[in-house]
């Protein structure tokens, strides 16, 4: 029995590793396509990107997993939900029938409505122009709703939605989580605004010559910990980060000659997203026990790194004599405190991709109450520019100008990203509560950080999070981690202790 | 009847279409692991390409492609064998039958012995001991019989190695034009080397900043016709060009800050090879009719912009003072004729790779006719650093001081690449041909090239041989391009013309 389940185990890990490498070669046919193609390839690049798409698909639904599965479920092997065999067979339960439960014309109808919606929104933000992209955002939420049925939910479609990005989580649980955090920190937001006190961030707005841009944030990504013998750095418009292998991931930035945060805390969020992969346990590539667990926890390794350890005091008392040297005509006769409170500036602001640490989550939170409104049918699109405008004035204290910079400023609603927004906010509470812990259990990570130590940190998140893979859920592997379930506290510690001494409000 | 072949005709071409499409996938994969993958990322690159090679090797090799193809053969549809259609099926047949004669057996034993061949001839380059390599040749010839055996031949072995790169050539014709060629060559380097007139080739010896190289030869293939909409330029240690789609060519090239030539005239040879496979018919991209016909005539298109363009004295007419321009320290004072004649030394030597334009033939018919020995059997393996010192001093009049240098220069043996090495002389000889064509057609190249008129050259390639494909068989094509059958008289009358005036000899 036990002899039939392991052979059936390695046919079943041999497809899906399989298919993990198709999946790795369309990562780099993307890859190449966003930094290095030509521009009149992109034609036949869409070509070899959708065959390999549906190979991938046929795998990924093909009827030999149910049947593996089913086996596999029925032998003791896989008794222990935190095993690798436990958790391969879990996770792929998962992903099969979520995958199985769509029919194909749904999915097909997604695919196109997406590829509308999203054609339709860059034409509609352009000319600030709601009113047309409004039925494709109609038809969209028509058909996630439709999606969310098909595979099923607990208490309300919005369930089966945020699913597909933090498996194991609820709206119900989210929304309490996030209804919390909006409680502490619009407030905290009014009185740092009431001090009318300004960062001095004309300083960072000054020349920043891009070729040193690079080499420095190259530098310091080696040194928190990001191989670039397993990894790359190149410029794209839209950032990101993508593996494509066991050992080859690769990050993308912008550079603004005229100001500094731009690529430097966008290459230290890339590279934050990098180091999980990096970490990620190379032998089980492509199973669940080495793959990311959810989109929040991703968000919360690279936001970690980007906020918690870069906008951090002592990690510039280590590096910012090196900026300075790098950096001579824009930050000579700088101090670091003035350089320090200029990174982190906090004011409300109408973009999110632009936002500072605090307000980056309200923009998230506006955008999570919508989407739920908007899928419980409690909110028309007809509606929702109005919508918008309201709870900006309500959390953000700003009016916004058009829709253009409002309603329609991200891309995600186009293409039916619903429940993806609220893993950007939930990586932030993540981030906090795992820094809190690891700032604890070894001993002040401050003290670390000004002696340019950063592998202390790297290994504790390594162990912890990166070689846990899917073992455990988010929720689960926030408790085991910091031993307590995922609430505000740990941020909101961390921004007044952070902003008390900046701007003069109170610390708790 | 015809409606039936033609619903067969679209299943063939889609399903050939859709290898072409996996191995542009591949292609791709290899031009990244040579430019630009992380170091690490080695190891499931290589199962990555594995993977798509075994994929290719099965559809290559579906016995389907024989159903279809019989299908055809009885059909009207494919009765003109130049058509598209007639072209399509019988260069499928070739391919088919040319992949399915070989063993499993055999095609896993060349893969292996090519592998191990080539671990071998590095350490054994690097250790100059070709005692070490000896087994591994012997044991490679033994299987290249093997496979020749397996494939078919008309006269001998080695016409079904030499056809696999040269469609329809036999070795009884290349033998007798590049005896020819030898018998006119051998004396005209012998008449340059005794004037003892030296190039003053110092002058490609000075600064030549890699930044300047790089601006100044990208905009130069881009003049010639190289587009670079449509492709892109790299650096690697090996130059090469590779195509990846119907609109996607990528060339590379390395450069050496104290010697202009190499990465000047490396860039103009890829470039070449790029353009041909830029002008290749997009429509059949990964058909016979959209295919490069022969490496032979590849290495045409690259010799023909190498060497007869890119050392051409009116072409530096037209670019010398740009090059005085962007290389000024190195160039400033330099007189055009002494910059052309420098580009234009001839110097018997040791080395294929370095080899002028009139020599480097001499180090082809050497490897060619020593091949052709080893596969007859006419020649132990034993005795080939003998054989080979042997040659140099006959037809080049030097002696080859070691076999690192000697024997072990190259690694085609190593790889299995017998009848590869003839494609470069016959690319050569092509060129000349090509060009002498083009020169009285077009009316004067020399008049255009003065003026920086690159485009009717390029244009009469696209029409004559890119369209061409696979329609014609080489010989073929150089018989309807030129009207006469290959020869090396075009070659040597070149060469002849342009030396004279240099070396002082006589001109025809």
């Amino acid at each position: 029995m036990i002899a039939t389940a392991k052979s059936t185990l390695d046919e079943l890990s041999t497809f899906v590793r399989e298919t993990a490498m198709l999946e790795s070669i369309q990562s780099l046919l993307e890859w190449d396509e966003r930094t290095k193609m030509p521009i009149q390839a992109g034609e036949y690049r869409a070509e070899q990107i959708t065959y390999l798409s549906g190979m991938i698909h046929q795998r990924r639904t093909d009827p030999r997993i149910g049947q593996w599965l089913d086996e596999l479920a029925a032998s003791p092997l896989a008794d222990d939900p935190h095993s690798d065999i436990g958790t391969t067979v879990r996770q792929m339960r998962r992903d099969y029938d979520r995958r199985t439960r769509l029919p194909q014309s749904l999915v097909e109808a997604l695919t196109r409505q997406s590829v509308l919606g999203q054609q339709a929104w860059v034409k509609a933000r352009e000319e600030n122009d709601f009113l047309a992209f409004r039925p494709h955002l109609e038809e969209m939420i028509r058909l996630k709703k439709e999606q969310a049925a098909a595979i099923g939910f607990r208490d309300q479609p919005y369930d089966a939605l945020l699913d597909e990005y933090e498996p194991g989580e609820s709206t119900e649980r989210v929304a309490a989580i996030l209804a919390a955090l909006r409680e502490q920190l619009s407030p905290l937001v009014a009185e740092v605004v009431a001090t009318g006190k300004r960062a001095p961030v004309e300083i960072l707005r000054r020349e920043f010559p891009t070729s040193s841009q690079e080499s420095f944030g190259r530098g310091v990504a080696a040194r928190i910990g990001f191989s670039f013998d397993r990894g790359r750095l190149d410029v794209t418009h839209h950032p990101f980060c993508s593996g494509m292998g066991p050992h080859d991931c690769r990050i993308t930035t912008r550079y603004d000659e005229r100001f500094f945060p731009s690529a430097f805390f966008g290459i230290l969020h890339e590279a934050g997203h990098g180091i999980y992969d990096q970490g990620l346990r190379s032998e089980q590539y492509g199973l669940p026990p080495g793959s990311y667990v959810s989109l929040g926890i991703h968000e919360s390794q690279s936001r970690l790194w980007e906020n918690f350890v870069g906008r951090n005091y002592s990690f510039w008392r280590h590096f910012f004599p090196q900026a300075q040297a790098t950096f001579p005509s824009a930050l000579e006769g700088v101090r670091l405190e003035e350089f320090y409170f200029a990174i982190n500036q906090v004011q409300p602001s109408l973009i999110r991709v632009e936002a500072d640490e605090a307000t980056y989550n309200l923009h998230i939170i506006i955008r999570f109450e919508l989407e739920q409104s908007l899928i419980r049918d409690d909110l028309l699109v007809a509606d929702l520019p109005t919508a918008w405008r309201d709870k900006y004035r309500e959390y953000l204290g700003i009016d916004a100008c058009d829709d253009a910079d409002g309603v329609l400023q991200d891309i995600h609603w186009s293409a039916g990203l619903f429940g993806y927004f609220p893993t950007y906010a939930l990586g932030n509470l993540y981030a906090a509560q795992f820094y809190d812990a690891a700032d604890r259990q070894l001993g002040g990570l401050d003290g670390l950080f000004a002696q340019g130590e950063f592998e202390p940190l790297l290994l504790w998140l390594r162990h912890n999070i990166h070689q846990q893979g899917q073992c455990y859920t988010p929720a689960e592997l926030a408790l085991r981690v910091s031993g307590q379930p995922l609430t505000p506290a740990a941020l909101i510690r961390h921004l007044r202790q952070k902003l008390a001494p900046l701007y003069g409000i109170r610390c708790g």
